[in-house]
């Protein structure tokens, strides 16, 4: 096996189209952050756009900016550049609510459109509020039932059937970071005769997705990971253009209906996308969404998805390189093009390791049981980053730091 | 008749207890704010609140301010905010998502809790997300059926029976301003078996609420209003502590499990009002709630109450006394004591009248066909203010100037 010297990893950098873009970024001296598959850093345009969101639009404008300054049509403008990203074309996306919240409107969705079904499709292994949101969707509906792939060995082969209304998988697996094949398998759904909803979550921004040309029902995901949206910004909904007119969910608020201010006794969907709006919107958190996309703005994708490949596949080997005999388990693809931008390994003393390394500046995440996952964002990671990420767990390793008492209390919250 | 003076009027502000909390907020100058019963104005703290949020939590803290910043705690921290405002002892009041997702949430746990009934009732007249909501719930719920108060005139008596499981409705009316009996409708709605839903969009933070003395079971309300919260401003659910350990609501996001970082394969609700939670929330705005909620600080809901009567009978009495030719039709009650803090005027030029008079600097709104809507928020508005808007709505009368021709396009979006 070759090895990896740090000038070959210093050559990446100064060949990274892409390196100038971490200027665009506030990050704390001295911190390498591999959690932005958590929550991406803020983009330094944000407080200036903050300040004038509050000062002037709320402050000043008051009422008025409803119009003005176009806080009604937040939701769509939000929309409008997130479809690119997406592979959306224009109209079919739409920001608001959570993420769980519109997994909920999306499974609701494809229920209605397939009501002569009853059964729902979700992954065992999915995120937690996937299977969570799932079963909330069933309840007072006796005749729904839902089946897990994965549940004992179950294949998606498995599981579909005449029944299947909705299956509802995540394109990037939240542990191991395994990217699925969306093209093949929404053709798989569909051929079975049910609604495909994609949870984009852990792939939007990173990974170049293709909703139009997949052929795609429906699909969600967050914008505060690799879309640096800020703690808790709204998430997005899309539904494919041959949809729209047919779309009924149950969060039914104003902001949905086809004329919000006619005030009709009577709900009445928008036609189009906004028919998954529900109610107001919290409209500052939307305001620093906006400016975090526009960073994104003439950013391509393409070149995003290669350095990230290199970023995980570069981790992967130095690990290997320099941590052999530390323990570690791969529980990410080792073949880049299977995988999203992170990287999960296994240790036993998982998370009394990433708690030594948080505290020595290098943030990455632990999942239980004993799992320790770093995410890679192409935007403001370098190779030396990655270089130095490992010669910092090599050192903890070695020296074994993370047996000081101190790092294995367990307190994370996130 | 009395007649009122403007020295009359100066009076009572020279004896208002309430005068110097004007100083807490950012109002620009010349303008008199008759809208804070839709977007209540920014505290002068916010701007420095939110610079914070975004560079030291978000930018210097990253992933960590989940923990150390309490962003994960916000919902329950700010519900212990409200709770003194709502009359509601401790562990109650959760903050989250829109009043329409909560309205929704809320409608469901009910139905879950008399799962042998089958009937929502609500207002034909009411706030139509309210309608919209209930109509929503029963998607895919061939059982359930709603009943509407005020349709074909039908009072409380003609729709309670066995088969209702809730009943929504508004402590306040939008439109008309009337006050209803929280603690008498409570009793009837209970007595009928049914679970009672109240809706407090336009009572919280300016009219005493006692949910716990009322016996409530459930309420929601938002927090842009006389909370000033900010543009969309996520909104607060009450859930009376002897339902707590039997909330089972649909939107079962991560947030309201009882276990959310066990990453459990089922759902187990939080026993408490968490519950009530779903995922993750725009933090951001959240902030600013948090920081407007400060401003109610140590301010008697009493005197609120008091000098927010002063000011509508103030209203009232001068359209009477200045404006009695000009074709205005009352559409609030007369009686104090049985109105909200809002007036609602009617006209059949309402919507131009009502665009000349934002255009002199007195900003209240109109709603659809013919209603012209002020609100009164005595932390910022003085008798004084009452004095003039009257004066500018009599000059625009006496001078015809709404007939002019720009006021009577029709533009308005909220």
């Amino acid at each position: 096996m070759n090895t990896t010297s740090h000038d070959d990893v210093r050559a990446l950098d100064a060949a990274d189209p892409l390196a100038t873009l971490r200027e665009r970024f506030e990050l704390p001296d001295g911190l390498i952050y591999l959690d932005g598959n958590s929550l991406g850093p803020m983009a330094k345009s944000i407080p200036a756009e903050m300040a004038r969101a509050v000062s002037e639009e709320w402050g000043q404008g008051l009422i008025s900016s409803w119009n003005d300054a176009g806080w009604w049509e937040l939701p769509m403008a939000l929309g409008r550049k997130l479809g690119p990203l997406l592979g959306a074309g224009g109209g079919q996306v739409v920001v608001s609510d959570s993420t769980s919240v519109n997994i909920y409107k999306a499974v609701q969705a494809g229920l209605a459109m397939r009501s002569e079904r009853s059964v729902i499709v979700t992954e065992a292994g999915g995120f937690p509020t996937d299977l969570y949101i799932t079963e909330g969707a069933m309840q007072g509906r006796p005749n729904l039932t839902r089946r897990l792939l994965g549940e004992n060995g179950a294949a998606l082969d498995d599981v579909l059937d005449g029944d299947v209304a909705v299956v509802l998988l995540s394109h990037v697996d939240y542990r191991t970071g395994e990217l699925f094949d969306m093209a093949a398998i929404t053709r798989q759904v569909q051929a079975a005769g049910a609604i495909m909803i994609w949870d984009l979550c852990h792939s939007a921004g990173i990974v170049p997705v293709a909703l139009d040309d997949c052929n795609v029902d429906l699909a969600i995901g967050c914008t505060y990971k690799y879309l640096n949206g800020g703690p808790g910004s709204q998430s997005w909904v899309y539904a494919a253009a041959r949809h729209h007119g047919k779309i009924r969910q149950p969060l039914s608020g104003w902001w949905g209906h086809a004329a919000p201010f006619e005030f009709e006794q009577a709900y009445r969907p928008e036609p189009g996308i906004k028919a998954f709006l529900c109610g107001s919107q919290a409209i500052l958190g939307m305001r620093a969404l906006s400016a975090a996309l526009d960073v994104m703005d003439g950013v391509d994708l393409a070149q995003v998805r290669a350095k990230s490949m290199q970023l995980t596949d570069l981790f992967m080997a130095l690990v290997d390189q320099e941590c052999a005999s530390h323990g570690f388990g791969h529980f990410s693809p080792r073949d880049a093009a299977k995988r999203g931008s992170q990287v999960a390994l296994t240790h036993e003393d998982g998370y009394a390791i990433m708690q030594a390394l948080i505290s020595r500046g290098v943030v990455g995440d632990f999942r239980m049981p004993n799992i320790l996952r770093f995410g890679f964002a192409p935007l403001y990671i370098s190779h030396e980053d990655v270089w130095n990420a490992v010669a910092i767990l090599k050192d903890i390793m070695e020296t074994e730091m993370w047996r000081e008492p101190k790092f294995s209390v367990c307190s994370a919250v996130t």
